[in-house]
């Protein structure tokens, strides 16, 4: 069984009645009841369906497309190929930061660049009809050289994928990071080391397959169910590339089964389902299989990271030197934001004064790499942390102690640029230790058995919200009835990880009421207030910290309407419990009802308020400890336990930060120990898009995960002082296992996913070795 | 054809460019294609339909209900009675005014007041097995004498239908209103009259039958879809009466058929449509027949008036003395607020000093009166006016300029309390003699044929919004897009009348931006801020004052956005056709979207405004010319032409302004010549709950009708001046329509409706007074 544990310290002199607290999520009923509305279960009157035709080779023109025969069969109510809809290119994501996307993609283009691409779409009255006709579609393609890896595409004189003015199929110009004097540290280091890390295609795989619900009506207005972290970038997209205004497109995301990041951005199939949906004149749904979710979905970015470091007899790290290159498939997506975020990253965790770092990433005829879950810092913290584990055994350190001697600390500057709050992640690094026993445990014997077992801590840190000098944007509007019971207008998404929850618990905590007092309104475009969507990290951070705000606001008119009636000045005044409070000396009070509820039948006045909170970046930390236990006769690694201790500032729900913490580890222990999706390198097929053959850790297959939560470096601009915890636990996982897998049979991976296939093969070399 | 005309005045130096204009109405399309959702088109999965069983008798205690036949029935899945529902006292309209409402009801009660109350509620599978089984409900009366008129119902020791502590069976103590010295004003006069006027019971006979859904969440949360003017009241109501605090009732209408008033109370449906679903835990429907939206709905007050009146022979009244007694039905409804009002009214309209009223409204055991267009006015204001016609006549008067002498005028006091801004009724009285050139037409020869034609000019006057010390309230939420277009939220109904689309160039003409840029979210109380609800005139008076309040804290906002863009100060700024302008000397701008639109891909802040309006009171004014023509053989009355003057201040579009008084003619030539619903005065059964033979005129029975609107009088408290219109076209046409039949035929009724039946008993009492 999961436990967790939150360590309480005096975060201010507050006692807080709602927040900390892990009150029953209101939308846990509708969920396991079934009756919360997905996306998919739109379902109106006269409603076609849409499926997509796609490409079955990975690179090529397309020299005819033939719809005679689809658009003849019974039942089939419109056919659209790259020559029926608008030209504009698109990025494919709508993030707002122009510099973290690439405007690469058309709705459909005459041309595919990836196995799988859609290149043409069919409405009819049923999903059966409509893929029969899409069968019916017959496409001629002009073949074009296929470069499905990062060093056929990065070569000189490669054929360009994209005409983007860059040579070597790159997406951005290469990024480059540097500080202090790299040749001077490695002059001075006692121990040098470098290695290439390979990293793997892990998906998101989320439950939910994107899907999409078009409906105009007579005014010329979009509605748009569908399921995305960004609700305004769809919509501000669409009105762009549909060539609309803003008010013409609503956007509905009433529940979502989950992102991670990928869906921030759009999948060909919401602008194919807006046009089928304008031409045909009636609502249509375009639902992916699961099949189709792998092909046009997002995977992390596979890459090589090619890292070298130098550290002194002492402990010290003294260069540290990187080459990050990306794969980011047929498409930039986020590719731009990935490797600034990734490449950057390598500045910190670990301190280092000399750094010098390059980060690319290349098209290649591969499905699209997007944002996920991490976004570039999985990839580039484990290649670091696994160098750290190696550094102190050559230089005789216990490796826990290593990474503590190196921890970043309160003071440093972070990848973003932003001074470091706190001792966050050395306080993970040493609860960590103690938790677990951890230098009894190194001391523990290891007997020669089939299985054996092993420890290791992996480490991390991560922002919350976009870097510095981006307007990034959260807002909220509160009202209150006349009751005092409070509502909650947030433009911020639910993935499903509770975050509504979460904003709610904030609102009661600010106005005085109880939990179930606030009820919230999201996910509609016309309704709620701008919100840049879930993802970075700061949902509650950013979210929170408006709701905050707004219901701070609507707290100052309600003791302003109070004062009179107590008799007392606003300032004199709080709302504790339902109760308006005299707070200075007098115990005089009024219910809230009372102070804002209806005199002679009427509410003294509607409440209203509005909070906006433009952030700047907060940190969060993690330790994870993994024990494995290692088949030497299957290959096969088991994690065995997973202690996370986690800063993440004040804790609005240590349940739900809990479950955010055992998801990642989940995810996490997916794409280091076997996830990995895969295409054929001769034609670019992809080979296993299903969850028969993209394997993903089941509940089973999950060890037992003892979460503490630290509040010991609580962010002034977050809500009482909360941080992030999305991405958090998804990094920290993986270098954790792998340095324990060490532990146990001594081979070091410089890769994932962790097979058994290669731990059967690396234990017969290191055998073949010892026998030499 | 009717045609409309506006006046335009010079109200102000400042061009409007939306306000005045008649746009396209933006629910136009989807309501001719059907696609608009009223509550009746909402279906859910698992939706049960409800019926309700009505008592068969008009008065009685309820001995025993059998519903074991009833619940056996293959389908059924609830039954309630009596001892089924929480016994807690509603006013069955949720008025805010506690004083305009009577809480005398129960949902459901273990006595019946009226033929045709519902005493039982089926919830079944199919409507058709919810009335199979209500057929099945076993009832035993225990009668109790039934009290039809007012005459049986207020005689001293009547049966008390209520226990309310008044005798008599009075709803509330009697409406005194005195002024001056009426026994001296009536030892002043040269002609006294002295009348009583007896009106019948016109009904609302809304399009939309009453219907409502409802369903529970898993939070015990309940939405609840239903046709109401006040979504806000009726959430309150339902909290209060089901127990549950208010943001755990969420009632939305996303349209409405018209509800004129009525749709102010509740019906017993929603009570018992919210407490069969919470039983079934399945949603619930509940729809009424049009004969159950007669039984069950509401009817303007009939009613006796004795009035009298003193005149001098130079034309002025010199004293007024009223007794005004409504017939209240079964329940109090509105009865204590059209008492109130319609007795007040008789202060004004035609001035005079000395007056003495008397208001009474009485139970009976009949249909339910309630709030309808008009609100006691139409009855009181029909007196009035006949009796002005009558009293020029023997004083040797020209009627119309009788009216006009005696028009109430710029700072008389209003029966509100108010001054009277202007001279609106003396404008409209001098429009409709130009325009008619009435005058000539009085002077016409009227030769003895069979059809007889006549002239004749009635005259109202109409209060915006409720009595002075009432906080009425509206509400609005203005959010700006990030390219400059605008949603607005609110909470104003939209009965059918086009109230949005006049609150949306409200808020276009305040941020400079074209109509269409404007969208609007209404119609759900988790949503969209408090509001009263739509009526007494007041929709776009209060609604759209909010409205504009919240667009001009948007507007500051840009401004103060746009001013370091500009290099100017916000007061010398200015939103001019979707551009910021310098307005002193230079001829700097930008685009509003360079104003409020991304910087970096980002909206430079969320603009959201909030506007709340609390009004004091404007006055509209009218006066209706009326040509008939009257068949002396079979009494049929046609109405050939119809020439309305109305003043309402500032128009804002003045399509949907005529379409207003175009419907409220129709609807004011029903009750005066046709419309009335009656009941068996042996046993209170209805006689005509059916369109058939309730007879409201239909299209072909239609006169040309020739609106003017006049903008003479503007309201300081209005968007842009715009003053009320919904109510004041039903109040006029009633006597003019009366006083050009006397001018036809020679006859005055003092009673409505006049039916041929009558015309022709008069005909022929005339002519055998005339021989003998």
């Amino acid at each position: 069984m999961n436990t967790y544990e939150r360590i309480d310290r005096d975060l201010s002199d507050r006692d807080f009645t709602v927040v900390g607290k892990s009150v029953k999520r209101s939308d846990t009923l509708e969920k396991v009841t079934g009756t919360a509305r997905y996306a998919g279960d739109v379902a109106l009157p006269g409603m076609l369906h849409a499926k997509m035709k796609r490409s079955n080779i990975a690179h090529a023109r397309i020299r005819s497309i033939d719809t005679s025969k689809a658009l003849a069969l019974k039942g089939v109510k419109a056919v659209l190929t790259h020559e029926d809809v608008p030209r504009v290119l698109h990025a494919g994501s709508p993030h707002p930061r122009s510099a973290s996307v690439t405007k690469d993609q058309y709705i459909l283009d005459d041309r595919v660049r990836y196995w799988g691409e859609g290149v043409a779409a069919v409405a009819a009255v049923s999903e059966e009809i409509a893929e029969r006709a899409v069968a019916l579609i017959e496409v001629e393609y002009e073949p074009l050289p296929g470069l499905f890896t990062i060093e056929a595409a990065s070569v000189p004189g490669a054929p360009p994928i994209h005409e983007n003015g860059l040579d070597r199929n790159q997406v951005l110009p290469p990024v480059f990071v540097t500080r202090g004097d790299v040749d001077r540290g490695f002059a001075e280091a006692d121990l040098i080391l470098e290695r290439e890390y390979d990293l793997g295609r892990p998906t998101p795989a989320y439950m939910e397959p994107n899907v999409c619900v078009s409906q105009w009506d007579g005014n010329g207005k979009l509605t748009m169910w569908t399921s995305t972290q960004s609700a305004f970038m769809v919509r501000g997209t669409l009105a762009e590339v549909l060539g609309v205004p803003l008010n013409k497109v609503r956007v509905i995301v009433d529940h979502m089964g989950g992102g991670f990041g990928a869906k921030q951005d759009l999948f060909q199939n919401e602008f194919l389902c807006a046009l089928l949906a304008r031409q045909t004149g009636r609502p249509v749904k375009m639902e992916f299989s699961r099949k189709e979710t792998f092909l046009g979905g997002r995977s992390r970015h596979p890459g090589k990271i090619w890292l070298k470091q130098g550290f002194t007899k002492d402990g010290r790290i003294v260069a540290r030197e990187a080459r990050v290159t990306f794969n980011s498939g047929a498409y930039g997506s986020h590719g731009p934001g990935v490797t600034n975020v990734g490449t950057a990253a390598l500045t910190s965790l670990y301190r280092c004064e000399n750094v010098r770092l390059e980060g690319r990433c290349i098209y290649t005829n591969s499905p699209i790499a997007g944002a996920f879950r991490g976004y570039g810092v999985v990839q580039t913290y484990y290649a670091l942390d696994l160098m750290m584990d190696e550094a102190a055994e050559k230089l005789g350190f216990d490796p826990a102690e290593f990474k503590l001697m190196n921890a970043v600390r309160e003071g440093d500057i972070a990848p973003s640029g932003h001074p470091i709050v706190g001792h966050g992640l050395g306080d993970c690094i040493r609860r960590v230790m103690e938790e677990t026993n951890w230098h009894e445990l190194r001391r523990r014997e290891k007997p020669e058995t089939v299985k054996r077992r092993g420890i290791g801590i992996g480490c991390e840190m991560h922002g919350s919200s976009a870097y510095p000098g981006i307007k990034e944007q959260g807002n909220a509007i509160v009202k209150m009835n006349e009751d005092g019971t409070v509502t909650l207008i947030t433009g911020t998404a639910g993935l499903g990880t509770g975050a509504h929850t979460a904003l709610s618990q904030i609102v009661a905590e600010e106005l005085g009421v109880p939990f179930e007092a606030v009820s919230v309104v999201q996910g509609d475009t016309d309704i709620v207030p701008w919100d840049i969507g879930a993802f970075a990290s700061h949902t509650t951070y950013l979210g929170g910290r408006a709701a905050q705000l707004a219901a701070a606001d609507v707290r100052r008119q309600v003791l302003e309407h109070a004062a009179p009636m107590l008799k007392a000045e606003p300032e004199n005044l709080a709302i504790r419990d339902g109760f308006v409070v005299v707070t200075n000396g007098s115990n005089r009070s009024i219910r809230l009802s009372e102070a804002v509820g209806p005199q002679r039948g009427m509410p003294a006045v509607q409440l209203v308020g509005v909070g906006t909170y433009m952030p700047t970046k907060s940190y969060s930390f993690a330790a994870h400890f993994a024990e494995v236990e290692v088949d030497t006769e299957t290959g096969e690694v088991a994690v065995l336990q997973v202690v996370p201790v986690h800063e993440i500032g004040r804790v609005i729900h240590p349940i739900a930060a809990a479950g955010q913490i055992e998801g990642g580890i989940q995810q996490g222990i997916g794409h280091t120990l076997s996830e990995d999706y895969v295409i054929d390198l001769t034609d670019g097929r992809s080979l296993n898009p299903s969850f028969v053959d993209y394997k993903m850790p089941l509940s089973m297959d999950m060890p037992s995960i003892r979460t503490i939560i630290l509040e010991t470096a609580p962010d002034p601009g977050g809500p009482y002082g909360a941080k992030g915890v999305g991405e958090d636990p998804i990094i920290a996982i993986g270098p954790a296992i792998a340095n324990a897998i060490y532990d146990a049979i001594g081979v070091r991976f410089h890769h994932y996913p962790i097979t058994p296939e290669q731990v059967l093969n690396a234990l017969k070399s290191k055998a073949n070795e010892t026998r030499q």
